[in-house]
């Protein structure tokens, strides 16, 4: 893959560290961490890529299982293994779903061998160390932090395509910030606050109140009120948007989750606070122009059912302006084991090694 | 029903008070519009209350079939009839569940024989002749416009105990007024924004694709965006409360709506731009300070589900200041069908009959 | 109440030991389990029962923590205690909601003091200590199995007036048995194989794969394939009834057990092969016969959904003969956590205690 | 395709029409019917097939709309046309996706222009005209009779090829009949019972009571007792394979459905009573050999949840010997719009077109 090579070639002078272009054939993918939902369905995703060659999954319980017998309808017919990067074998890339601060050290470990990694924790997600801290505690590798990119590939593509370490975002972020993104680079937007929503699969292959049937179903949860994790990620990638436009403020995003009884789906209400009145002929230019280009964003006529994009990468985007109260409303629908995590992943590893954005995705 | 007239009268020196008990035995009810949920849970509640005569379920639709055949589980075993005043005797009470529009002239016939009504359609919600036809078209019967009380029992209660016409909330304005309502009565809030979630009862037996279970269920559905009829009956109820601590500028409130998939449920999340900072403590002794009192409003200390309340008439509220963005969130949550809809028009009723208010809804 | 002392004479003679009447006022009741699916409905099915007296509910986890926090829509405002006889003051009544093997122990300390137990355990419910001990290992406590009445109420209504032990039945053969016992005390039952489905809630409050929301919906789940422990139960009572009409052979009953992924709610499908040609008309009246003074099983005409049951005592019937096959079909309908359990115990304590069989469940 | 050709030309002397080989370049597949969930599953998996092209989808309704606006997730972005057979083209092949008696005429036309068929309504699944005439009613286009193969692909695969007509099996019959194909294949079903359930989407897109969420949620509903339609064809069929082996009495079927709360997804079970007793390891033995080399038939060492095939046209079976009753059960899952209609109509369609069978469907 010259390209990747060159990419390499040009970044090493100015970025974090240089990125391995892989050798002749598919690029050796690893996927650590595959017993949870999202490295399950990275594993998937990347054992029927056409271009990815998934070497070996890992996970810290269940090894010995098959991955397929964890999860039938992935059908990934490979043993979990404890991770070994002695064994494993050459690496090009790896996919990291651990829990923030274990998903570090692996990261460290994998960067070691050269291995390009996408990471689906926390740990690399904030730019700010400081900020990491007060949501985390102690970062366990803080001198890798210069070396990540934030992945949202709609936003830092460039920049991810060259990446030793990529912090996928969270979901509710990647929602949210594809859904306020065009606002706040046009320094629209004044104040915000998000009302997010999404499926029980948010809360991952945890067995506990929140996920038990009889108690998940029939219900509507609210949790987390007023201190909500996501807020400084999303702070952080608003901030370099509204900078672009001029902004030298800081804006406290009010952020608020939800669990409801379906699956797999997430949706983002953005209720923005304009920093003038904005009409909905601005708005369709504004989204129209952003998203063009993008094969993962459609920006659509409608509100967005999360069905809609159910099991895809897609993100959709409807805007609106409110006459009544002034204020804006975007609404961002993913699914947030897709997009919102694991296909979003794999965007990223396309990315990374040159391939076809869509490739594996469509 | 001169009684009516009387209880008008007796009340006008001291306030809410003595409402008149009823004549020997029962009052009479009839419920018209039966065969909708909202109609056939109240049929449900008064066929169950021990105070209360259930005397007809009339419907639209469905005439000769047995409610209990339509709704097993409610359990009516009474035959739909045609609405027939002069067939149905003497009537005590009669709750309307008929859609907007076709109400008033329902109303009307049954306020000429001096049946006080609980209406649960929108048209005599709003106060403002000009609000209604702006959103709802020419209003059927504007005359008894007068003569109708907001039927949030939390906040007009003793007007309620001797009007005539009991304008029944809708299940948003329900959750997100005894959401806001303590916030509003002591001047507090500067603006609002309102995300509500609600089950798909709360589309009624209506047969389309927000209904179907195959495109219903695992979707996350927002709707009517910046366009919600349940807006200014919202705004209406506000502004009293805000009046009544010297507001006299106008709030226009941001309200939207989504439909999530599970049976009953809802919940108004509230975001609350306040007029002055307000800490966790001042707001906890606000809202028990406003609550405490009532026997259907109950002031958490975690963020309720909605599953807490299902087929229950409370409404669970959570006040939270947010201090990052200064913002308070209030969390409101209620089953639609029951405190939204039909267990509360059982509660003005108990108030209308002077009788105990929970009675018939423990 | 003189009728329950009167049956405690009448029974002195010939049953198991004499139960103890209550003393002036309502009888005084504990659960014990209240943490789990069936003890915490038993607790606030008897919370607000007009005449019994809920004086405790214990747990062997959750200790200190409120029963209306764990279980929110029950209500019971009481704390969850760790079972102290000595503590608890005297007791007319209990409900004991632990596992089999844990429960015998805990009968045992409440027979010693007088206390009748509605038992929702299966270490009770086979006659037979040969069956149980193939099924479940030893008997904790072997020699109280003769005090032992089974809790089928429509079956053992009378032993049950004044058994000192009622061993509740399992769901799946209290759906079955009501839906066979016609057919078998006619004699008519040559063959059956049961395929029953139940909600999720069925699993209890247990935190695994089979109720985790991402895992169960979506999903038909069946289980223990041809190894059910209800089967034992099962024909031990069909035995009874066959050997009423004359048989003496034993039947072999398939029973084939499923999760569906709904809360509450149970289906059992009896396929019958008939001793003889059994027509429709022979069906309509057996049933009918049956079933007619029962309040709480109702033949109905059409196939009953478990919807129109769910949350009452109430089991629904339906009966139809297959003119191809030659074989009957049974449906029967109930809520595995009410008549199937929980309220199901509470009416067995209302026939314990000479109260009308249906207060505190309509 | 010369393979096609040839195989055209083996046939010619022996079975009903020849069907045309297409010309070079892919296949031109219309699907009429494409509003249904059926027919819009099929367009979809068509649209995103390598090897077809599919070159229109019409419907009944819904005309002039795009179907990826009426079917979001299924990303077809097509017209839905009327259909006209002049206007479309050159047509190698069409799905029809009909209601029945409805779908012959189409057929007939389709085969008028030498396209081949996969019909997926009932008219043409039986071979006898009086069955079909017992359950439906006249059949429209009895002369096509001849012309039709039974699609179930596993058991017809042959003749599928180069049929004119496929009749696509119903999703009971397929789950059914290869979870007893082995057996009766082998003589060894005297008498079966098969009890089924399937999601929802089973109904179709149908707005009335068994679809509407608030009703078809939290339910399990048996429907058509004694009566089902899909009976006979099970009954056809696997007289056929009991044949093979000699049998030549008949074999009335009990088949009882049921739809559960969930989208996609169908378990059949089968009580099977055999000629002699059976054992495990036999079964084991018998269910290898028959699916040993079948791309989409998994024998399975644990019973299947339906989610494990759901999305796929996969189906699990998993065969156990009851000690106790002597019977067999037999469980088989698959996802009733996949396998059971749609991804099945794919699989015969590669069969017809000598594609690679799991082209398109991985």
């Amino acid at each position: 893959m010259s390209c990747v090579a060159e990419l390499a070639t040009t970044r090493a002078a100015d970025g974090p560290a240089p990125a391995q272009a892989f050798a002749a054939g598919s690029p050796r993918v690893l996927v650590a961490g595959a017993t949870g939902f999202a490295g399950a369905l990275a594993a998937h995703l990347l054992w029927r890529h056409p271009r990815f060659e998934l070497v070996a999954v890992t996970g810290r319980s269940e090894v010995g299982r098959r991955l397929d017998d964890l999860y039938p309808r992935y059908r990934v017919p490979l043993q979990i293994e404890q991770l070994d990067l002695d064994a494993v074998g050459p690496l090009d890339a790896a996919v990291v779903a651990y829990p923030h601060a274990a998903a570090a050290p692996a990261v460290a470990a994998l960067r070691d061998r050269d291995a390009r990694v996408v990471d689906l924790s926390a740990d690399f997600r904030l730019a700010s160390l400081a900020t990491y801290e007060r949501w985390y505690g102690r970062h366990p590798q803080p001198a890798l932090l210069a070396e990540a990119v934030y992945g949202l590939t709609e936003l830092h593509r460039a920049a991810i395509a060259d990446a030793g370490i990529v912090a996928n975002p969270g979901c509710y972020p990647t929602a949210s910030l594809l859904g306020l993104a065009p606002l706040a680079r046009a320094g629209l937007v004044a104040d915000v606050v998000i009302d997010a929503k999404q499926g029980i699969s948010g809360a991952g292959r945890t067995f506990d109140e929140t996920t038990h049937q009889s108690m998940a179903g029939e219900n509507i949860l609210p949790y987390k009120v007023a201190e909500h994790r996501h807020t400084p990620e999303i702070e952080e990638q608003l901030q370099l948007l509204r900078a672009a436009a001029g902004a030298s403020d800081e804006l406290a995003v009010l952020f608020q989750a939800h669990l409801v009884p379906l699956d797999q789906g997430e949706l983002a209400d953005c209720y923005v606070t304009t920093t003038r009145r904005v009409e909905d002929a601005e708005l369709a230019e504004l989204y129209a122009a952003a998203y063009a280009d993008e094969p993962f964003v459609e920006v659509v006529g409608a509100p967005p059912g999360t069905r809609d994009v159910q099991e895809t990468n897609y993100c959709r985007v409807f805007a609106k302006a409110d006459a009544h109260s002034g204020k804006v409303v975007v609404l961002s629908a993913i699914d947030n084991l897709w997009k919102g995590t694991s296909s979003q992943a794999v965007q990223n590893l396309n990315v990374m090694f040159a391939l076809p954005e869509a490739e594996g995705l469509a």
